[in-house]
């Protein structure tokens, strides 16, 4: 009989931090691999990440509505309730013999909960590393109620075991986010290029002239400022000059106030030489991002992609803040002038040498051969 | 302005383990202390604490119904997305200064993330432990989520440090389910007596005589055993021919299954000299602890509050495993064979030595304390 | 294709009340009938009817835990809440041609939210009719939610005419808890008394001699009287001195009370002649109602099933008020004087004559032939 | 002791359609009154009408988060499940003397359940009303489940009497959404075109000159229409060529492809003339209804609110269908040419004369006056 791994896919980024272990999965006749989608990843607004999943011939076995809309903080707790609810059903339904979640959202611990209530093997991608914000502590609750972990690097490794894990469940894979790079790289830049002009709005857009990338969302503990950080950011890509391609912010606590601090400049006119965009497939916005001249915001896509491709980035404030960098990143604080001269000083400096602390762009294969094996979710206790 | 603290009782047990910390923050004029009682708190069947808690003097803010009932792991899931959803929005209406929760209980992770997911300061009771089950992955998840720990001895402590928490919000205060022993020595046996006569069914019962105590919850990663293991530790206490008393299980995985075993026990005619009980208040509970010949079961009881009063405690199973103990516990497995000489051993062996593993009696004040000074709900950081 | 009929189950009773209907159609090679199971029809508490039908070869093609404990008039609120969130994301799943709910207890407006508001065509058995309490109220609002209606006799289709719906969506086909009878008149009355040994506790009980028996549920407006309630009409009952069979009563808002009040007498030694029993598979419970000598208590069946075969019923209370009625019910208020003389009058009268007023005992074809037409959930409007 | 009156408003539109009602009671000093928010009327997209109750000087008591969404159906389920649950635990809490809820949105069956399964008493308004789509069922399975029916017209009252309820809880009050024309005739046009010129975005706009009004919500039951609909309307009145004013649809299915169509037309720099807008306190937009030359789609308020001020109005589809209307009305299907004409038809009509038959612009008034009267929440039955 198949082996049947379950993927819960809850979000918009977190299909790129799993798709090539997926895909990989997908083509061995032993496995049947499944994709249960809810929140975010169903919303148009969102840029409904399901159909991409579906487009790349993998089976959506269940959408779940799971998210509960509300600018507040209650909204995260309310949508994770949800996600317990409706995910512990679907499992119990298909009875996998792994279940797999992904990094650190806060809806995460929900399908983590689900799992391991339920009593099937958990297998957590991407725990291990420090952020800030209340994903710091999602992702490290998840990794306690996990049963393997699949991690970037020694680093995150080092911190599970002390964690009380045991080190026989945990597997340095690297992060196959990083693994789309070889398919991006062998992209046609007019692909991009078209790809860009579809979709969103604003200016006209040429990605073989210089550009910029924003990619800016809400810290969660402060997501009362999240419009005026916007703002503030905004302002110094604008004083730039160099045409910026703007992403709207994911689903969070905070992002209703970025998307209107974007709302707002673009109303008042300013950055007329923007173009705004919700969603771009994997490998093209990858191909983009090798392209662009410097990457700003507070995307992990800053320190993990960027390392990989020695993009140049501004990482702004404190959410990525405690996570592995390489030598692309600068550090700024929600200051439009220091956000200014960072973008200048990296543009100037140009491409940086690529590193591999994030994985070596080959983790998909390495993490699908892993949840091959049997793993199973035993009464597990803290190793001293 | 007062200070106000709000205490997550989720279950029976729970509130027992905090009681002392309670009555002292009550008697503190600068403190508000609030109960939110949620769970089987409330069910009749598992002896509506809240009563008890009102009894005491303390102000139970609200009643949330959350208990999702069903013999399977799904129940506890479910549960625990009910407990996340009621509890956020009675903590953001009530707007506490410090969210309180204890120990491990399944839906303990629930009010959790209510409290961390809402941005409130979240103090976590008994954390660092170790155990089976599925306690052993929520009680470190509560940790991971919580701001503050307020844990039993240096083990405790050490472990948490090890998981990343800063040691500055450690605090060894031991465990004030003790306490209630100061309390409990004062009684009068016959008190003790009337209660138990009073409250449920079965043969006349005299503490006054040699008895035992059983206490016995189902393991929640096997509850399809839970029905042959209650029989096995019944038929080993009918050969001992002292008379039992016998406490109903907690709501759990597998209660239903651990009642009926009694049920059909009682209806075969077995254990004719036997009383069942569903619950007594703590001290009165503690004092016929404190009488009895020996603990047979796998209640934390016979770890933490027997080792204070040097009870001689026979263990059963896995329930129990890797938690610190003192002398008077013997472990063994699930053997009829295996139980009924262990109890023969304990009640020839007698009281034991008192341990202060747990704490020294004092430790509600000590918690009060702790509570009472300022904690915020920063972006905390894995302490590399 | 196969036309697929979901059927949604909640509670013990309610599948007597369609069971026939959902064999018929399973005998149909064109239909695939599939029941989605729900609330107390999953829990051991409550006789989990969901064991029944599958023993009677139906498909259980979901068992979905809804049922939120608390013996507060809110845990129906919070069931009904559950029952729509866990039945529309089953009903999208499943895709059926047809909706069936049935009759009225509070949970059924859920899996009517569910069916109606996800757009499948929904049909309602046993509208119509009036009682008391929130059963009123449901059933209606069932009324109103669903696109065809199967009803008992033509007062029922009449009102559901006033009510607005069109004439052609309403069906006369009586009640298929009355086709049982056909089943039960062959059973050999030693396979009763069989069953009934082998389930409940209490007194040893042979149904070949004069015995009562006892049906008595909560009237949901008035809960907290249960309790009451139920001691008087036991003392009625003792006072009469025939043996009586006494059920569990239903999940409902007081059940807890009213099984209270029966392990009270039952401690209290009086009804010793008495024996206790939660379920019994329907055919062997008809036969065992076509013996006894005075049914007692406030279930429908007094009314419904006792009117087919004649039985002497003596109905207490508010529950039945407004529904039909044959000349076997004599109607008594909660004082137990008044419950034993009806009793005492009943058993003096002995059988009445059979009345048709709900159904002539082959409803269940006449559901499942309609149930095969083709139905649309349409925009429907109230008919003038 | 005061009565407490509790208005449960769950979207922006149930605001109006209750607001004279509430300050006629808040003027009352014998009673409290308090507003239970929840659904769109919290969300920051559709207005948050929940501060413009505050502004009103109305305590709203709570603020309930149950919007889960999700552009399909089961949106409307999972949102329904939500609000029973949030607001059954709300209403047990503030205990209520009466409950208030209005009109036939899907969540308003979540608020009647709360209410009516938690023994409370239901007052409904707008009940016996005749319209499409699931509100219809909706409406009326609310009224089964009210107490006391506060009505438009005695065609409402007739329905509602046939229905089954009691004659003497039925009161003909009109719609108090007409009276706010009182306030709305005393405004300074500049202060409303100060409004529009402050919400929204698109053209700059003046309401002195001839302009057309746009209010187009997704029919519930073809929401997958919705976006074609939504381009024919706006072509229609771009060729027409007078400046629109175009409202953003309410939350239902279908709404995001609604706002797409609006979003999609304006990108390609069609109706250049139009300025698009999220809400507008309610005597601001009656003022301006009062003002426009044409109300064009399928919003209650062109049959209701725009008879009692004789605005000439173009309905399309079914949405209204059945619903009373006065001379104002003309009614056409989905087709440009259709709804182009008609406008033109009522451009040169110009203002028609006025109608009560939603009431005199005094119901506020009337509903105080009732709702301040004693209703219990009784066991009622059908009325034969």
């Amino acid at each position: 009989m198949k082996k049947k791994v379950l993927v819960c896919i809850t979000a918009r980024p977190s299909y790129s931090r799993i798709r090539t272990a997926i895909l990989a999965l997908n083509d061995n006749p032993e496995v049947e691999v499944l994709v249960l989608a809810s929140g975010s990843a169903l919303l148009d607004r969102y840029g409904r990440v399901v159909d991409l999943i579906r487009k790349d011939g993998i089976e959506v076995v269940e959408e779940l509505h799971t998210f509960v809309e509300g600018n507040d903080l209650i909204g995260m707790a309310l949508t994770t309730a949800s996600t317990i609810e409706a995910t512990s059903r679907a499992i119990v339904r298909i009875s996998p013999d792994i279940v797999v979640t992904i990094a650190d959202r806060y809806e995460t611990l929900g399908t983590a909960v689900a799992a391991s209530y339920c009593g099937f093997p958990l297998a957590h991608i991407q725990g291990g590393e420090i952020t800030g914000n209340i994903d710091e502590r999602v992702r490290h609750a998840v990794t306690k109620l996990s049963d393997i972990h699949l991690v970037a690097n020694s680093d995150c490794k080092e911190r599970i075991i002390r964690m009380g894990e045991d080190e026989s469940n945990i597997f340095i894979t690297g992060c196959p986010s990083l693994d789309i790079v070889h398919e991006s790289n062998e992209l046609d830049i007019e692909d991009v290029n078209e790809a860009v002009s579809l979709s969103g709005v604003g200016a006209e857009f040429d990605i073989n002239k210089k550009f910029i990338v924003v990619m800016q969302h809400p810290e969660t503990d402060s997501y009362d400022k999240s419009y005026d950080r916007m703002i503030k950011t905004l302002e110094a890509v604008d004083a730039i000059g160099i045409p910026p391609l703007i992403f709207w912010p994911n689903v969070d606590a905070g992002s209703d106030a970025t998307s209107k601090a974007i709302r707002v400049m673009r109303e008042r006119g300013v950055l007329k030489n923007a173009r705004y965009i919700k969603n771009l497939e994997s490998k093209l916005f990858l191909k983009l991002l090798s392209l662009c001249h410097c990457l700003v915001g507070n995307s992990s896509v800053g320190i993990r992609e960027s390392s990989f491709m020695g993009v140049p980035t501004v990482n702004i404030g404190r959410r990525q803040d405690g996570r592995q960098s390489s030598d692309n990143v600068m550090y700024v604080g929600w200051d439009s002038n220091q956000i200014k001269n960072a973008i200048d000083h990296q543009i100037q400096n140009g491409k940086y040498e690529i590193s591999n602390i994030y994985g070596d762009g080959f983790s998909g294969k390495k993490i699908a051969d892993i949840l091959m094996q049997d793993h199973f979710s035993e009464s597990k206790r803290f190793v001293d």
